[in-house]
């Protein structure tokens, strides 16, 4: 007997005809011993729906009060759940965020899971009731509705996973697993059978769709294990575990590309002292992450800096670091909207040599123009244009060894 | 400067267009220099949608889940309501159930209000904010959703406006206030200006569906006066006040018909001490609360009982009943669907005598039967034929004078 959490999201719940098949799917579940908590998100649509009902009013609706709209969509999905459970003869009680004890920041559509109390949870589950959270909601201190970015429910499955120490995290979307690549852009990716929480953490911070980063930074910090599956089919899917456990040995798991970067570049900036602080602070100011940089020095105590944003924040930057630039004493500043990343990712990268090379010859071999280069012990991420990101991306996954 | 509690009913917030005209009536009030609180009801129509949902699961949906679900239909109100308040510049937020601090009891879909904590209210009307509350819904003890049954909303404004110690509640609907009869029936109705606590609650109680009978419990209450207008003028409607307040003398504010009972006959019931009581207790097990009772002595120590149910529980009563008659040695049971109840109010008639004897002249001259008949201080009402309902209506109506 195992405390399993499993976690629906907006496609396997996307209907009245799915929440009753998946309260079969938890039903076979309990059936066989288990103890169970359940997190959905809200019927797919249902999120943008309640968007778009704030948009009619105004651009720039209230965020507070969007949280309060949106997290109506999860509270249907686990109410009809409950009622479809109960209705099959089962124990079951849908818990919101508040009464969940789901405690965030009051960071409105992007909170953070700052701590879950999981005492009611755990008193259900001690009279074998099936308890059913809402995902991707919560409560700030205040007891204001937070919720916590697209993909939240990932979170909040695996947050209530590490809270009531659950034994696995179902994650039930609407793919087979982990793909060594997305099967969009490369037909031959294979579904890994497990990954570590480092790799696919790294992934899914340079590409990779399938889970909210989030999720996979708190599997990792209170090592809980996730399993990515289909609810539309039985096979197992993707083990995502921490790395002292027998896994495929591979040099790299995925190559993930990202075509949401941008580039932006300052010329001739005198080389002194605080001058990268001045300009990097001025940035971190309007709420941009900087992914990549890279600085060339140019002779007579001149450099040039070049980093990256996601493109969405492009244009404020832009308009930021051009104030900076004059402010310094810099030439001029340039920028491109379409740059991607590439990325390749494994364990296996940190005892083995000449993987960057093969990278790097990889993407000459066609034609690729690599604009800037970052690394992590596990990853090497390589700027080049947008237009070869799906061929850089290909020919790397054969590269490696990947193809099926 | 006042502290108002308005009130906007299903149809007043109907679509998002409607809502951003209860925003600007808002705001007109709230520049007039008033402290506000703002309670919804859902969107007319969405609190249907839900219970459909429920209803395409199970013909009996679990009733804690479908309190869970039926709420989110306010917390959808709230929220736009909130956006749309702070797009046109003013301080406003939504509070839930559970924000609001509303306790009630479990009754799911039915519950009752317990207590208000005002303090959060209290602390943000202190900030001039408008604050937008949920009606209809509450939490228990335990921090369960819950919802307070059809027209809930009003309860909610009236228990708030108790709670924060407003000057007045206004309850904004879809008619221009409280009529001396039901206009649809009665063309020559008029508006009353003003009616007391009691007056209103016997009219709510016998067939006036203009507010929940449970809102003018806490309106005589707690003493609150509640001013029934309309959302779609600017016009006065009517005022609910405390009888010692100067207004209309009258003898009879209005005539009210309920079509929604139903009798239950017992015939020959030996007249024993106990007999009656364990009649009654039966009907209250199962949940049915019984309104008009008679009991005609017959010869030889038999005696038949007749009583009025909601036409609703009639079948269920009818079951019970005829298992109790067996076990008490009566004659037979028989029933009739088709009841109505015409009922005449209003606080001149304590101290009017006459007023019954021209009732029942009123109701034989139009050839109606009165099957029972029952009385407060302030109120005749008179078991009919269904049949007859609205020409006894009118005739009543023009009787004691009420014509316009």
């Amino acid at each position: 007997m195992s405390l399993i959490v499993q976690k629906y999201g907006g496609t396997s719940v996307g209907d009245l005809v799915r929440i009753q098949k998946v309260a079969r799917r938890v039903a076979d579940t309990y059936d066989k011993g288990h103890d169970l908590v359940v997190v959905l998100s809200a019927m797919s649509g249902v999120t943008d729906h309640l968007l778009q009902m704030a948009e009619v009013i105004t651009d720039t609706p209230d965020r507070r009060e969007l949280d309060v709209l949106v997290a109506t969509g999860e509270q249907q999905t686990v109410a009809l759940l409950a009622i479809a459970l109960k209705n099959l003869g089962y124990k079951a009680q849908s818990l919101l965020g508040f009464q969940a004890e789901i405690k965030t920041d009051s960071s409105w559509s992007n909170a953070r899971i700052v701590t879950i109390n999981p005492d009611r949870m755990k008193a259900l589950l001690a009279q074998k009731t099936i308890v059913i959270v809402a995902g991707f909601q919560g409560v700030d201190p205040k007891g204001n509705v937070t919720t916590l970015g697209r993909g939240g429910s990932d979170t909040s499955a695996v947050a209530v996973a590490a809270a009531v120490g659950a034994d696995v995290c179902e994650i039930y979307t609407d793919v087979k697993g982990v793909y060594t690549a997305d099967p969009n852009v490369v037909p031959k990716a294979r579904m890994l059978k497990t990954v570590t929480h480092d790799v696919m953490l790294e992934m899914a911070d340079h590409g990779a769709k399938v889970l909210q980063i989030r999720s996979v930074e708190f599997a990792k910090k209170f090592n809980v294990p996730v399993h990515v599956r289909s609810s539309f089919c039985e096979e197992e899917g993707t083990m995502i575990v921490s790395e002292n456990q027998d896994m495929e040995r591979t040099v790299v798991a995925g190559v993930t590309s990202s075509k949401k970067e941008a580039r932006v570049t300052i010329t001739k900036v005198p080389d002194q002292p605080g001058v990268a602080s001045k300009l990097f602070a001025a940035v971190a100011e309007i709420g941009v992450s900087v992914d990549m940089i890279i600085q060339n020095t140019r002779s007579g105590n001149l450099t040039d800096i070049t980093f990256t944003v996601p493109r969405a924040d492009y244009k404020r930057t832009l308009e930021v670091v051009k104030k900076v630039a004059s402010a310094i004493g810099a030439e001029s500043v340039a920028g491109d909207e379409n740059i991607a990343t590439v990325s390749i990712t494994g364990v296996g990268m940190r005892t083995n040599r000449g993987v960057a090379a093969k990278m790097f010859e990889t993407l000459a071999e066609n034609g690729v123009n690599i604009m800037m280069i970052s690394t992590s012990e596990i990853r090497i991420t390589c700027a080049i244009e947008e237009k070869f990101a799906d061929q850089a991306t290909r020919a790397l996954h054969t590269a490696f060894g990947l193809d099926e």
